[in-house]
């Protein structure tokens, strides 16, 4: 097992809550535990520690860190600027089947909206920025979201959507969709911005 | 010495140049030349790897990559939109200690354009966007780039600016540093893109 498998194994638990906030990871039980040397595991631990995910006293402990309190806020206002910008980028060249791809996550996340299904809403809105983000053809937004999107999907563990007002919600979807369709970048990125998640 | 040591050692190597495109890099070699173990050598590899500046066919051979045809375009387009997302949030709420900071980057780069010194005015703007980044005081933005920093410096080296207009962009230096002043992110952002370096 490569280290790369042991960090995907770790920030999954870390995402899930398998491993808790504050809970203290040592490389030995750790290694044990997933059948590794600890080579792979401290390497795994440093890359977590490197996004936030953990956090590290030299020489004293390693633990799940506790997202501060602006870790929703920080984790919003990024996703805002960059995936604004990938919609921009993207829907000015990317191919009829990218397009094609993003419209369907985008129909999931309406029909998630539509349900009042909130862990639907999530997930379908990760997968529809990762289509999004993919349709760039950039390799830098690329490389970026994919090295750093297990650290943003946990920071926005806590927000579940504004399940009040549904009909608003799904309407600002629905208008963003269309904004997609008609390959308007800023029209899409102004839609993002007024969606509850990035407002 | 630590991997993280390496891994700037080995970074810095190939954004000067001393490690050119395309040269071999074997870790029995690396960890001689540095006198470290093997280990922090292959956690720096994969760590270069990961961000595009080295790559690496499994079992054959690792070596420092050569940048796409598309790096340059591609940093430009994702630094445009990160830092012009940065101004916005930096100048709405930053410290006037933190607000001077970015002011006295701007006089540097302004400086370097009116003498027409094309790496002062690179070096200038790598100072001035990390002030920008820094004073947004968001932590998923600073962690990224400081994750990302290296490759995006790489992927710029080829760009010189256009010194033949030289007045004129010192002018929209000036727009730049006025807009900061004022706190005003929007004009900010607008006058970032309008910069040759991200237009």
């Amino acid at each position: 097992m490569l280290g790369d498998e042991v960090y995907s194994i770790l920030g999954r638990a870390i995402l899930d809550g398998t491993l808790q906030p504050g809970e203290r990871l040592r490389d030995v039980d750790l290694a044990e535990r997933l059948q590794v040397s600890r080579t792979p595991v401290r390497e795994a631990l440093q890359r977590l520690e490197r996004f936030g995910l953990v956090e590290v006293s030299a020489n004293r402990w390693t633990r799940v860190a506790t997202p501060s309190e602006n870790a929703l806020r920080d984790t919003t206002e990024f996703m805002a600027f960059v995936v604004g910008g990938a919609f921009r980028t993207a829907l000015s060249r990317c191919s009829e089947e990218q397009l094609s791809l993003i419209l369907e996550a985008a129909d999931a996340v309406i029909a998630a909206s539509d349900a009042q299904d909130a862990p639907g809403i999530m997930a379908g809105t990760v997968m529809f920025f990762q289509q999004v983000i993919r349709a760039t053809g950039n390799t830098v937004f690329i490389s970026i979201m994919r090295e750093s999107g297990l650290a943003l999907q946990r920071n926005l563990r806590g927000w579940t959507p504004d399940i009040e007002d549904a009909a608003s919600r799904s309407n600002s979807y629905r208008r963003l969709r269309e904004a997609v369709a008609a390959r308007d970048g800023a029209a899409a990125q102004h839609e993002l911005l007024a969606i509850n998640l990035l407002g």
